[in-house]
């Protein structure tokens, strides 16, 4: 089966049908281009979601690493990296796919129409040939025509009785001129005919079906590459399909990582007072001459008012990050587990502080031993600046240490009204 | 760890922590909800681009079953089929998530509110006892003094030399009287202390660490509800994740199978005419006395017209579907080969019909033996119209059938020029 053997006399029907098929080649690349849009705008719809609702937790929970608004950080990252699959999904469809193919258009779009210029030449040729074939047999027929003229010119003259031999001769030499024209016209018009049938013969059985089977050769690398390009459609997605895989895994983990007891728990961690609830009120007994003092008036009112703060913004007071000034360092403002807290902090710190200029002061004192021994190494009252400033540097931090340790005396035997 | 225990003096923290929470649960929804919307968007417009591009190749190219128009379709339909698992992914979303979500956030919302309810209640009762102990404890006080001025009083008439027994025995009454009303006070305001104490205790102790106990757990429970949200959000579209992999190994599949051989042998089987190249261009020998006809003139005209005509739409009369009405049925205007064809369909068509009549036709006249033999069974002569009607179907069918065979004898014979 062969369009050039079979097809020969359809060349309308392969023209339209090549054309059709180029014209499929364009639209499908028109279908992935829209396709790959639909996919840049999904992506960028997933993007914007994950923007919007990132970190707009309240401040504290961030700061409290609740693991519940953690795990929603997480999901909306998740989103977002799945966004970016998308796009690289749009991506990678227009480079494989439109990119590639259009390319390919192009040069289809050349091949064939050189392919149908070819046989229009040939057909040209052909064309002019049976011209000069037509004018050639004409004029075979026009001469033969005078050449029978003059042989039956020839013939009358003879049968004439009045005619001289003159006229004879003239007429047979008419005659013979006539006849020798018009056996060279036979000749041309012979030869005219042998070459167009070879050319006809040519062009039928071999420029056209040749030039039809390059069109036919065409139309298959067409359509393979069409086909590969639908395969294309679906594997571009197929390989992003793990990664995105990993997204979906990712978010299904940081919901399962919530742990609700640790986030109720780390409420306790960032506001638990240390307080204890108030004891009981005692009997004042004015029958034993208790006078009636300022005081005791105030612990009745006390009661009261602390009743009423349990539902009123009392945390005003005891919310550390937002009242206490940073330089106020014994964070008396505070209640007393918060004190506590902040206290031993800085006196782990204070401790860390003093453990390094230890070291330092041994090791300096090690090194002037060492010089003493031999000046050659170095010169032992070159370390002196600096083994006096590790000696103030440790002075002034064990003062800065007692003065932490007296606050964390008083909190701990402070007793809260 | 518990935040009745803990907490117990952080009712403002839990208050506005719980609230930050349900807001949290509140806008999870709404951002499942604008997810769902972005999936819904995005199905649609793959679904538009699907039906866009569906069922516009060329007609002629339909008909002859082109696998690469077949595979596109196929593509097509599962890029539709995709679409459909992307709304449906956007549906289950916002079933599993937001329905429940929502359902979910309407109870937790009246759980908490009653917890604060309740702790208000116990809080206004704490109060009204407060006061009535503040009552209880100045009439003590006061009666205690009006007790004391009675005994000064007492002993000022009694050293009083100018006083009468009387005057004491009266000053003796109203100190017992005070006294006694003092001593009554004093009692009430211990009765109301102790009541007071017990009250307290209970409120600090039971009443407020319950209820915050409660609030914790109610926390927890949200914080899971949400984790669950989370887990839901990928775990829906995992579920799905096999349907489309289907999609795409289904279009992976229509691009594979598309076979760029058969598709050219289509046009082919579609096209050919069946004619033959012309033939060589014979020599017209004027010299040997042929005589210039016409027709000998056409043939030269022929062999030109037919080198125009493979170029110029010349299928107009081979195309079979636009040009043949359907009701001429010796197919005279189609070519020979496809003409054949088509006769060929028709005869086979025929025979089929033919065979049935036949065995129609047998089966009554078996049948018919069976009721002379029988009569019981049925009339014989019910069975005739029937009978008729089959011999004259059979009769019918055999002149069509010779008729089609005749014009399939000449479409053999005839020579195409």
């Amino acid at each position: 089966m062969d369009w050039g053997f079979d097809l020969w006399d359809q060349q309308d029907v392969i023209e339209r049908h090549t054309q059709c098929g180029l014209e499929q080649l364009e639209r499908y690349v028109k279908f992935v281009k829209e396709r790959a849009e639909i996919e840049q705008n999904y992506a960028k719809q997933l993007r914007n979601l994950s923007k919007k609702y990132s970190r707009r937790g309240v401040k504290e929970d961030q700061e409290m690493k609740l693991t519940n608004q953690q795990a929603f950080q997480e999901v909306l990252n998740e989103l977002n990296e799945y966004a970016v699959q998308r796009e690289q999904l749009s991506e990678n469809m227009t480079v494989t796919i439109c990119v590639d193919l259009t390319k390919n258009l192009h040069e289809l779009r050349q091949e064939r129409k050189n392919y149908f210029l070819e046989i229009k030449k040939c057909q040209q040729n052909l064309e002019s040939t049976i011209k000069q074939l037509d004018l050639s047999k004409k004029r075979f027929e026009k001469e033969w025509k005078e050449a029978e003229k003059a042989i039956q010119q020839t013939e009358r003259i003879q049968q004439d009785p009045n005619t001289t031999k003159a006229d004879v001769d003239k007429a047979k030499q008419q005659e013979n001129s006539r006849t020798h024209v018009a056996d060279a016209s036979k000749k041309d018009y012979a030869l005219q005919l042998q070459k167009y049938n070879n050319e006809q013969n040519n062009f039928y059985h071999s420029e056209i079906p040749s030039a039809l089977k390059k069109l036919q050769n065409m139309e298959e690398r067409r359509i393979r590459m069409l086909a590969d390009g639908y395969v294309q459609f679906s594997e571009t997605e197929k390989t992003l399909l793990p990664n995105i895989n990993k997204c979906l895994d990712a978010i299904s983990t940081a919901g399962r990582n919530i742990n609700e007891k640790q986030d109720t728990a780390a409420l306790i961690e960032q506001y638990k007072s240390g307080a204890a609830p108030p004891a009981d009120v005692e009997f004042e007994d004015y029958s034993q001459s208790v006078k009636t003092t300022m005081n005791n008036e105030n612990t009745a009112q006390l009661h009261k008012a602390r009743i009423k703060l349990l539902f009123h913004k009392k945390n005003k007071i005891t919310s550390p990050d937002k009242n206490t000034p940073p330089s106020v360092e014994d964070f008396t403002g505070l209640p007393p587990d918060q004190r506590k807290k902040r206290l031993q902090d800085k006196i782990d710190n204070i401790n860390r502080e003093l453990q390094k200029e230890m070291e330092q002061s041994e090791a300096m004192n090690k090194m002037k031993g060492v010089y003493e021994q031999n000046s050659k190494l170095g010169d032992p009252s070159s370390l002196e600046p600096q083994i006096t400033e590790t000696v103030q540097n440790i002075a002034s931090l064990k003062e800065k240490l007692n003065k932490y340790q007296v606050h964390t005396h008083i909190t701990h035997t402070h007793v809260f009204i």
